[in-house]
């Protein structure tokens, strides 16, 4: 195979996972290195510290330089920099989601017209190969559908909620101590992470570019306990749901919010921080791809592989493979959370008053919505009644319109929560 | 995209689904498809009989023809067609196991010699992606370990033994009926198509070519209910695994049986036809993949895949990519199943005699073998008893010589079952 040389922006977990595993694959030749701080301490064996920079522009202007790995993250400086990197002709490989998801339309458009590749497995699921696959051998799919668990952080708290009966904060607090949450969890527990991947896989998925701010995003944070636990008597375990579908008339549908999951369902079996993504196409039928969804070692597997199907590529043509280009000039047309169909899982305190139950009854009926489930469990201590509902598909709008007016009774205490269900 | 001209040989499900498909492809011209009967008809709107031929080589032998693709199945004539088609320098898409498991070695060098490709998604797991990203996206790791549901018939019927508390023979006769088995189902059920795709799975993920005649293999027609009964007793459920492991000592050990699998354990999940691969490597860790594994639709999807991956790699240059080539010169070292390590389930009859269980203890002791679980379920109406042992991880050999001595004693009637356990 030709060598070939690259730069690593970025050198935390990730990059330090990437330039170990480099060093078996001797045709890849690490040029140089651009870190944050170039006397930090590091724990690498035999380490070449010449190989550091603080200036990330040192690689992408560097005329040796043939492909530039960026692992550093985050919008601010890194577009700016991978900019000048592809107007300078080199190919990217990059596990940049945030990036991608903000500003990729950009940074495509550029790299089409430079003649360059950038490529970017380690963006979406980690280890889990899904973006060269739905790109090259399920090319000749149409893709209409995607449900999956694509935040480790979050499905991790969620599994020992219901394993070990904790509150979220307890949960939360218990990942931080085990390095599965940041000290600001924010970017994990509201979906941002998972908005950002969904982003990307629905534009590869459903041919069309997805404007993020768009993206109906709910985080983990308003799960109590006892949804959990009603969840589970019910036959559910709540995840949060990344999704993306291509509807009848189609517009697409792209949005991120915990789920009540049907225990039979293969994501209601996806554990602790393992990822996992059902993707549903025509002709292929439905398919479920699980792994590990971070970490160095994982990550590090797509980063070096989307590296070598670049230098593979290289060797035999100066153009890389058209399949693998991303070309995506339309947006699509995202339908609005109130537009949607769903069924529901609403939790209700109510006073300790015979008409509650009726009265939810009488409501959801005016608004169109088929009650399947209706569920109370005694009176409470403080004379208030817990009530669960569970709902036929309805229209979100026609939901929404319902809690007020239920919410509007001196029968109801307040509503605890708004989930929707996956069956 | 350019232009390319396909021949098309076989044409019953399979090939009728992908030339449906390929109606969806205009840059994909079909010039020819080969049948056994040219005069059978065919429901498939506005087709064109002038396409037919009975002769296979008038595609395999047409200068215009760019890329064959093969869905006839068999080593015989197929082998020999292909073989020409190769010499003429025509690439090959296949979905032929068989083929590639008996006589993959000489067709690949052959290819190489004449600098073609064959690429052949669809002949493991039908429509799930797995050839082509194990030699791309995953080409970074080092793969150890392949337990996977490769076939989709014996699951079937696994899968309603347990439901619905059928004998084998039952459940076969339903398979069939519903087309889920064929009238002779011995390439299903005795392991031979399970051996193949583990073959050609094994070959690829641990880089040495497999010795299909090496590959250990039992069927599935030794399970009766009452192993499915016991082993949901004791938490498992019995699935025909192929598996495929590297050992500390770089020997391969490569083989089809049906294994009690731990419920918790993803591929127990796995019903009906569906099929699944867990593949382990470093540095990705373990990966799940899960989807149809047969079928016209899935498996079109999967040999369209490989016909538009090498299109595009045909655009760009006249060598295919590098990764997509085959070239394992070296054959593994495949293990004896005597010499390798398993938790066993052993069934045993024993006559009404209070030595049996001590009997068994013993010879096992004797042989290494530490006993996990033990279960005797009361005396039958005839004063046989039935017993039950699952051992700890022990060596084949060693379980083989125990149960001969076991066998001797006039405390034991018989061994009903001997499988292996995955926990």
């Amino acid at each position: 195979m030709k060598s070939l040389k690259v730069g690593i922006i970025g050198f935390g977990t990730v990059g330090t996972g990437v330039y170990k595993l480099l060093q078996s694959f001797p045709q890849i030749e690490i040029k140089k290195i651009a870190v944050k701080n170039i006397n930090k301490k590091r724990e690498i064996e035999n380490f070449n510290t010449e190989l550091l920079t603080d200036n990330p522009y040192e690689i992408v202007n560097n005329p040796e330089i043939d492909i530039v790995i960026e692992v550093a993250g985050g919008v601010n400086p890194t577009f700016d920099i991978l900019m000048t990197a592809v107007k300078n002709k080199k190919h990217i490989v990059t596990a940049n989601k945030e990036l991608l998801a903000k500003k990729g339309s950009e940074l495509f458009q550029c790299a089409k017209e430079n003649k360059v590749i950038i490529l970017y497995e380690a963006a979406v699921a980690g280890g889990i190969p899904i973006i060269m696959p739905v790109k090259t051998i399920l090319c000749a799919n149409k893709i209409n559908k995607i449900a999956a668990i694509l935040n480790g952080t979050t499905n991790y708290i969620l599994t020992k909620m219901a394993e070990k009966e904790l509150s979220y904060e307890t949960a939360l607090s218990q990942a931080q101590e085990l390095g599965y949450a940041e000290t600001d969890p924010t970017g994990d527990v509201e979906g941002y992470d998972a908005a950002y991947k969904i982003a990307i896989l629905s534009t590869i998925s459903f041919g069309k570019k997805i404007d993020i701010n768009k993206i109906y995003r709910e985080g983990i944070t308003k799960i109590k306990a006892q949804d959990i636990k009603s969840a589970k008597e019910l036959g559910y375990t709540i995840k949060l749901i990344a999704m993306g579908q291509v509807l009848d008339d189609g517009k697409i549908d792209v949005r991120v919010h915990p789920m009540l999951v049907a225990k039979k369902h293969l994501l209601a079996k996806v554990k602790n921080a393992t990822n996992s993504i059902m993707l549903s196409g025509y002709p292929v039928g439905d398919l479920v791809f699980t792994g590990a969804g971070a970490g160095a070692e994982p990550t590090s597997s797509s980063v070096v592989g989307d590296l070598l199907v670049l230098a593979s590529d290289l060797e035999v043509s100066n153009s890389p493979m058209p399949l693998t280009v991303c070309r995506h000039e339309e947006y699509a047309e995202q339908i609005d959370i109130g537009d949607t169909y769903n069924e529901y899982y609403i939790a209700i305190t109510a006073t300790n008053n015979p008409g509650a139950i009726g009265l939810i009854g009488t409501i959801c009926g005016k608004h169109n919505i088929n009650i399947s489930t209706i569920m109370q469990k005694g009176i409470n201590e403080d004379n208030t009644a817990e009530i669960v509902v569970i709902t036929e598909k309805s229209k979100e709008s026609d939901v929404q319109n319902a809690l007020k007016e239920i919410l509007e009774s001196d029968r109801i205490k307040c509503i605890d929560n708004l989930l929707r269900v996956m069956n």
